[in-house]
């Protein structure tokens, strides 16, 4: 059965429906990310509130803590963090890349020391599904070689070789069928390598695919125009997800080049930083202009902060210090990203995807509430 | 008309009910700190579900900032925090004698300069009356002369003596009928000088009575000597409010004295500490004990943290460092105690304090829980 159906498309835009274990999700979809299986504090019941039906964990931080085995002993990683949605795994790679004291990548896969204790690892195609299969997330990603934004065509063909390589073999070591594997199209920026990779990952027939490796510094028209190249190669009828994107700019642009999941750490590290989403852009909670400004975070907002608490007091327990602010701005801009992909969703089925684009775009150009 | 019922009574417990311009509140009652507008972590409808139907917020820090002037602003503290329960402001004295840079106290007032920002200010019986009826509380406290633990009596007798001058003015400079102004019942660890101070404040026929200066260092059963000593001389008609205070065995010993209310940042600060309150005793979630262990907190525990989470999940959380750890140990935290008055009210209107608090002490000193 496939697990993804395409209810509508509005040029290169789509809005349909993903199958999963933990429930049925809406695209396009914007995954708040739960690195070490806690979306950072925020609980499951406000992102059910917020409208959220997946999110996303790291295999490779709860690899190294809790542990795999303490999560699968706790009934998986639903039951561990209390989460009754959708959990999409990342694989590691990135991880691994940008975060552990990476010692060597060969063939066999990634070898590194733990960002924890420097205790040293191995992770290989095969043993990060087998680790995913243990955590029991719904969607799993294959392991995937990376490089450094700006390498030469050589060296990202190699590496497109590689994730390719792997890619096979991930899915020769799948056990469990109640889990998706998703593949990652690499390819920096060279846009042959992209469609050529997508082209052959295509053939292996994953039910699903994501867009890696790009938003990691090489300009968003870039960026852009990598999806364009991608989603263009990828099979209709499967999920697209572009990995780690993005912002409300990002998401409108690339669901219009058919891409359908998102993640993004920046909702969650936004707020921590005092930054809130709106409809008419971003907020500095911080700018003197809010301190006596009694409206809510977003008019439009149907969130339970916007719901409750104005500007002057998000503000004023910013400068503070309290941690409730972070936490209320976060269930915020959760739910704004989360009611962006729900209009976008609307706006595809109604087949006015550009003009909701071109007007939520515009909005988001307003300097007057830019702070 | 009297702000207090006692409904029942039960050898030196009381069972009552504070009447306030937010809601009644079932004594006795533990009230949550929330100095800052905010009790750290915790959302209203938390608290709400938690039981908690009165808070406690701090004149001095909201005097600093965000200033009484955007409160009003917004409306009044209520508005502002967006709590429709009933708030206890504490009038500042403490605040001024143990953070900020104290100048000069004279019978005027306290001269000093703030821990925010060095500038200087004066609090006076009269300005804190002023400042308290701008926040919109509904409970105020008058202010009060403290004297560190161990001074002599000749010192104690002084500032007992501003103290009671003190409270005279600030009757006096009284001006909104909807807030109840409390006197504070001071005289360090002298039994005569705190008998003579609760019969010479009972004579002023404040609405109702604070106990200050004590669990400062002075030792439990000297603090609880002090206790006995005031609520045997204050109106049996009027709430005793134990400020400051405190665990649950020291909750569980006050009310058998006859106290109504209490406030304490116990539960929070715990819970930052990643110290979780139960019936059997303080969890420390950082003990190796807790890794592997998928009960909840408390099992006898009806509170949201405890239907959800296990200790393992909260273990792993507090080692992630995640935000979302001692969020939730406040909530399970505050409903706990919470509980424990809840439960302390019913076994006193059962005429049954003593077995109830008897038991509850022995489950407390439970070792096998205690990590």
């Amino acid at each position: 059965m496939n697990c993804f159906t395409v209810q509508a498309r509005d040029a290169g835009a789509r809005a349909g429906i993903l199958h999963t274990a933990h429930g049925d999700v809406a695209t396009p979809v914007f995954m708040p990310v739960g690195t070490q299986a806690s979306v950072k504090g925020v609980t499951p019941d406000e992102l059910t509130a917020c409208g959220v039906g997946i999110i996303l964990a790291n295999a490779y931080h709860l690899y190294l803590r809790p542990g795999a085995d303490l999560i699968a002993h706790a009934g998986g990683l639903h039951a561990f963090m209390s989460w009754t949605g959708a959990i999409l795994t990342d694989s590691g790679g990135f991880q691994v890349f940008s975060l552990a004291r990476l010692s060597r990548v060969d063939d066999d896969g990634y070898h590194f020391a733990s960002h924890l204790d420097g205790s040293r690892h191995s992770f290989t195609p095969e043993s990060v599904v087998a680790l995913q299969e243990t955590l029991g997330s719904d969607i799993a990603m294959v392991l995937d070689d990376l490089v450094p934004a700006g390498v030469d065509e050589a060296r990202a063909r190699d590496a497109a070789q590689r994730t390719l390589d792997w890619a096979q073999r991930a899915k020769r070591a799948i056990r469990r069928d109640d889990q998706l594997t998703f593949a990652i199209v690499q390819g920096s920026t060279f846009e042959a390598l992209r469609r050529r990779q997508a082209q052959d990952l295509a053939a292996l027939d994953f039910p699903g695919y994501a867009i890696g490796g790009l938003w990691v510094g090489e300009g968003r028209d870039v960026g852009l125009a990598m999806v364009d190249a991608s989603t263009s190669e990828l099979p209709v009828e499967k999920p697209r997800y572009l990995m780690g994107v993005g912002t409300p700019q990002d998401l409108i642009e690339s669901i219009a080049r058919g891409v359908d999941m998102f993640d993004c750490v920046y909702p969650t590290r936004s707020a921590r930083h005092a930054l809130a989403l709106t409809t008419s852009g971003r907020l500095n909670l911080r700018n003197a202009a809010f301190a006596r400004d009694l409206r809510p975070l977003d008019a439009q907002c149907q969130c339970p902060v916007c719901a409750s608490f104005t500007r002057a007091y998000l503000a004023h327990l910013f400068r503070a210090g309290e941690m409730l602010a972070p936490r209320l701005v976060s269930v915020h801009n959760i739910a704004f990203l989360s009611e962006l992909t729900r209009s976008a969703r609307t706006a595809i089925v109604g087949g006015r995807y550009a003009s909701w684009s071109e007007q939520r775009l515009a909005a988001l150009r307003d300097a007057t509430a830019s702070g």
